[in-house]
Formats: C-alpha cells, structure tokens, sequence
C-alpha cells in the first residue's frame, strides 16, 4: 500500500486517531462539561462530525472562511475563535443569517464597528468575551475595569446577545512537565470563574463558559462551572504536544509519507522528497536532533534514532545517519511525525486514512481565507 | 483598494516585479547565457510566460505536478530539478510522451530503474547527470570517478538521451556579502565546466550545462560555457535574499496584506490576523527582531523599524511596538514582507497583483504534488 501512494503525502492512522478522540469525548464527559472542538488543525468536515457525536454538536474554527464551509455541510453552531476583523464583519453579518455564528470581541471599538453594522441591517449578534487568562495574545484581563465595561456593554446592547466567556492557555505550550501543565489548566479555568463572578455580582448574566487547549484539556481535573471546552489538536497530536507533556509519540495520528531520492555514503545523509513545503518548517521543540520531524519506520512507527532530519529546502529534505551504513536504499519509503500537525495538515491537500497498513479512504480539508 | 481585499492575502507589486524580471533577464542576455526560469517560487502561469519572453522557453519545476500543469498550459521544455524518484519514474514517462522532460539522476540505482522501464515501454528519457557544486544535498561530486562512470553510463544507454550537467548552489543562501556570493558563483561554474572538460576529453559529449540560483545569478560576472541558468526566487525576492546580498528591500515585490485585530496597550502589542499559515514559520536570516517577516507601510512599504513581528500561532501574528502610543488602530491595514517568498507563496491560492496601489487582476497558483 505505502509504496503505491504519490509522495510526499499525509497518512492518518486511524486506530489511533479513533483512540484520540475517544480519550478527549470521555475525558470531558466524565468530568461534566461539553466538547465544542476546535477543527483548524484538519479542516475536514468528516473528521469534524465524528468529533461532535454525542455532542452539542458546535464546533469552533479559526477562519470565516471555515465558518462558511462547515456551514455549508451542516453545521448550524460555530464560534469563530479570533477577534473579530472590522473587515470581516459584513460578510460574518451575512453568514449569521443562516445558522448561529458567535464572534469574539475584546475591544470597545469593534464592538461599536459591530453595533453599528447590526443597527444598519437591523440583525442582532451572538457575542462572546474574549478572556486573556495569561497567554497574552488576546483578551480582557479578568481583573480588569475594561473587562467588566465591556461585558456590561455587550449585556445592555440592543442588537447584541451576549454569550458569556472564551479563554484558551495558549501559554500551556510553554509547558514541560505534566505537573506544569495541570497548573495552567487551573488557572485557565480561575480566570474565567473569576471574571464570571465578578460579571454574576454586577448583575450580568454569563450564559457560557468556554476554555480549553490540547494541551490543558489532556490533563485537567475539574472542569466545574466550565460549560464547554474547545480543544482541537488533540485529533492527530504532534510532537511538541509530547514535549508538552500532552500526549505520547504512540499517540500521534499524522505523518508525511516520503521516498529516498538519494543516498550519499561519503557525507552518510540521505535526501528524502518531503521539503519545507510538505511538512513546515515549524521547528521542533528545542531539539538539536530531527529538528524537522521524526523519521519513523514506514510499517512500526517506530523512532529511527540513528536519522536525524536536519535540513529542509522547498521540495528536499536532507537526512544524516550514523549507522554504518546507509539505513536505507533509492526508492525506499520513510514516515516522518510532524513537529506541529496543524502547521503540516495545512500544507496539504489530500490526507490519506490508513488502518492496520491498508488504506481506508481520503479526506480532503478545505484552504483558505 | 487596500480595504476591500480580505485579509491575509498575498500582494504581488507589479512595477518590483517587472523591474527584478528585466534585471535578471538583461543580466543573463549580456553574459551570453540561457534563462530556464525556476517557477517552483511562484507556480503561476501567466508569471512563467512573462518569465520566458524572449528566451528558449524552457523552465524549471520542483514537482512532477508542476510540469504536468504546466505541459498543460503549453509549456514543451521542463526541467524537473529533483533526483528523479523511483515511485515517479511511470508517471514521468507517460508526461514525457507529450513534451521534452529533462530528469536529474545522481545515482546508478536510479539510472538502472529508469532504463527498465524505459527499455519496456520502448521509450527515451533526456537525463541530466546532477552535479554537487558544492550545497552537498544532491549530486555527483564533479572529481569523482562515480561521475564519469555515471556520465559514461548514460552516454552510452541506448534509451537515455543525455542532456548533459546540472548544478545549483544552494550554499549561496548561507551568504552574507556579494564578495562571498561571487565566490560561490565561480565555484558553481568552475565545478561543472571542470567535470564538462572530463567528460568531454572521454570523448562523452556535454550537450548542455545548466547552473544557477538566485543569489548567484544575481551577481555573477562570467558565464562562458553555461549554456543555461535557472533562478526562481528572483521574481519576488525576500528578506533572506536581502541578508545574502542578492538584493535591497525594495526589491522584494511580494508582501502580506493584514488587518490589526487587537490592540493592548499595556504590554505594547497589536495582534493581527496573519498567522504561521499566510505568513510560514520560516525564521528571518537570524534576526532577533522582526524574527517572522517585516511590518512595512501598507502604501509606501516602508519598513516600521518601531514594530516587531515576534510570534505568530495559526491565525494570529503578534507585534511589539516601542513608540509611546500604538502605531495602529483597530481595522488598520499593515503589509509584511515575507522572510522566505517561497514558503508564504506556498500557502496561498490567489496572488492579488498591485501596481501603484492599484489593483491589476489576480494569480492563481498551482498546488500538490
């Protein structure tokens, strides 16, 4: 089967893409809260339908693009996870029309942009507060003035609904250490009970609470007040997740599918087909080994310590070994696991499902903003 | 024009364009030498025509896909500058029937492959024999016995029409002056000439020789007995072509168009919607500032030394700013130009073409593999 398939080329193990989303559903039931997942790593409608059974059923994208695409194949509840774009808010206005599209919003001034628009068309609009719980990227600070102003605003807006909450501990990424990690999933999940009880005093009703990371949603242990969690990489996993702590290398889902080119005894690399533009060069996790990827065995997926992938052009990747002799041969096939899935499945076009080393079928995720 | 276009989206400055297009072409002219332009940068059409004006109208490709789109549009002379993999060796033959498909074979593995199917489908091949100038990715090293052995070989087989010697040096880009580029453009021709003169004193005729990249290209002085030359980047160029040497920041032609999202003055950061995915992770030429592409001014591109682009997730791109008050406001537009053009026109699906701030018409460029 591998040696039939174009290269480079993204494989998904099935068994265990199964087993990761399994882990996550029963994770986050147990513990008394609802999975609303983020499908930016994969963009594929079919992946995303299996991660919300048993569900609410709302997923969370990255894009408006995405939005609409999903949209488009059914899904009637998305919240678009990035500070609404005063650019966008015409065409989100539009989509909103069909189904129930929450937006973010963490700025007066985007919320009088969106106010005014609503005003004009005479809609109204699911908001919710975007929360910076300590990564610094976006959101109120949960202690803050600003926070509860612009939560009161939202609440007493006439066009707006105001839908409550949204964190995410991008700052978990940092981690490396499981114990770590529970720490900032704590103080995700404060920050936002937090606020919450602040907006509650002051007589502002949170109808939502929603927080989540792969990484956070892989260890947390109490998930009380949290209506929602939104993880979204946990479907494939990488290897800076296992830096992380999140996850093992046995749990990663993707890998890029590659054939030996060239072997060069004199120099013991080996040039492989998958460059910078099939796997990303999102470097590895602090590694001065395979700081591309990990070079595995096709059929185990077992680490082939003695190659170390250590240089990316467009379509090439070099490879060096130190075994005596060249680990492989011209036209041989390797796997690599990818340092960030999300950065790689974007790279791709065609993600091919394989189950027990047969080919179970394609998916083919959408691109685009 | 600049707020009409959604956001992020790559811009391609038509008058830089044209500008590094006439340069190149005039330069190649006056030294008496071939252009087979490298489309793998832009993977665009109508840019691979502009390209070819004038000249033979061969062009250079990274993927069989590539040179399968473009045979397609009308292309009858491609080079595939890869060492030919033994997966694609069918594929290949079956393009080969309708156009003049040059492949790159470095090894006797693959050349033996390639001449069993070639014998059993009763077909001829135009190999090059690739040539190492010294990058040590692919390639024969030009002393070696294996390259005469190898030229020998392909000179010989009744199904392989040997096209002659290919090179590129790679090892341009880790440049950081023009006096250190001329040195390796003349090592890149000297390599090959010298492996030529072997060649030819073991009466095996060197139909063509083929160099070239674009920092080389974009300062060699002397290409007697290079029948052929093959940059790619040049058409865009970037910031890591500026560190080489290869040219000035207002060359570079293409840039991505932003939207500020977010503004937190209290840690002196604006957060935009272009990401790791419009942007790629290629890190800067070891800069610590501006580590992911340099904020420019989106009418004049003027760089805004005060903002620094150090993070990016997906779809956010992160700015530190020093000035007292924030340089944007929320809905702002910014440009970025890119690190590595390559990689960032990697993952797009439209060029919007700009020319005196206007909008001239759109790209599309091809994908996959």
């Amino acid at each position: 089967m591998f040696s039939e398939l174009p290269t480079p080329c993204v494989l998904i193990d099935m068994n265990r893409l199964d087993q990761n989303l399994n882990v996550m559903e029963q994770r986050i039931q147990k513990l008394g809260s609802s999975l609303r997942p983020h499908v930016k790593t994969h963009k594929v409608v079919e992946l995303a339908r299996r991660q919300v059974r048993d569900f609410a059923g709302g997923i969370t994208v990255s894009t408006l693009a995405e939005a609409e695409h999903f949209a488009q194949c059914g899904f009637k509840d998305i919240t678009w996870a990035l500070p609404l774009p005063q650019s966008q808010i015409k065409r989100a206005l539009k989509l909103s029309k069909s189904i129930q599209l929450n937006l973010l919003i963490d700025h007066p001034v985007t919320l009088t942009f969106l106010e005014e628009e609503l005003k004009s068309c005479n809609q109204s609009a699911f908001v919710f507060l975007k929360v910076d719980c300590g990564y610094g990227r976006a959101g109120v600070l949960p202690d803050s003035n600003q926070a509860l102003l612009l939560a009161q605003k939202m609440h007493k807006s006439p066009h707006i609904e105001f839908s409550g909450l949204l964190t995410h501990a991008g700052h978990s990424y940092d981690c490396r250490s499981k114990d770590e990690l529970k720490g900032i999933s704590k103080q995700e999940r404060n920050s936002v009970l937090r606020l919450a009880s602040r907006l509650r005093q002051a007589n502002i009703p949170v109808p939502c609470i929603s927080i989540g990371s792969t990484p956070t949603m892989s260890v947390v242990q109490n998930l009380d007040g949290i209506d929602e969690v939104r993880p979204g990489n946990y479907v494939f996993f990488d290897r800076a997740q296992v830096n992380i702590g999140a996850c093992q290398l046995e749990n990663i889902a993707m890998s890029v599918l590659s054939t030996v080119i060239g072997v060069y005894p004199e120099r013991k690399e080996i040039l492989i087909d998958a460059g910078g533009i099939a796997l990303s060069k999102d470097e590895g996790p602090g590694l001065s080994k395979n700081k591309y990827g990990l070079v595995v065995d096709v059929i185990s997926q077992k680490p082939l310590y003695q190659c170390d992938l250590h240089a990316l052009s467009q379509e090439h990747g070099k490879i060096k070994y130190t075994s005596e002799k060249p680990p492989f041969n011209i036209g041989d096939r390797i796997r690599i696991l990818p340092n960030h899935s999300c950065m790689t499945a974007a790279a791709h076009h065609i993600f091919f499902l394989v189950r027990n080393n047969s080919l179970e079928g394609q998916w083919t995720p959408m691109k685009g903003w």
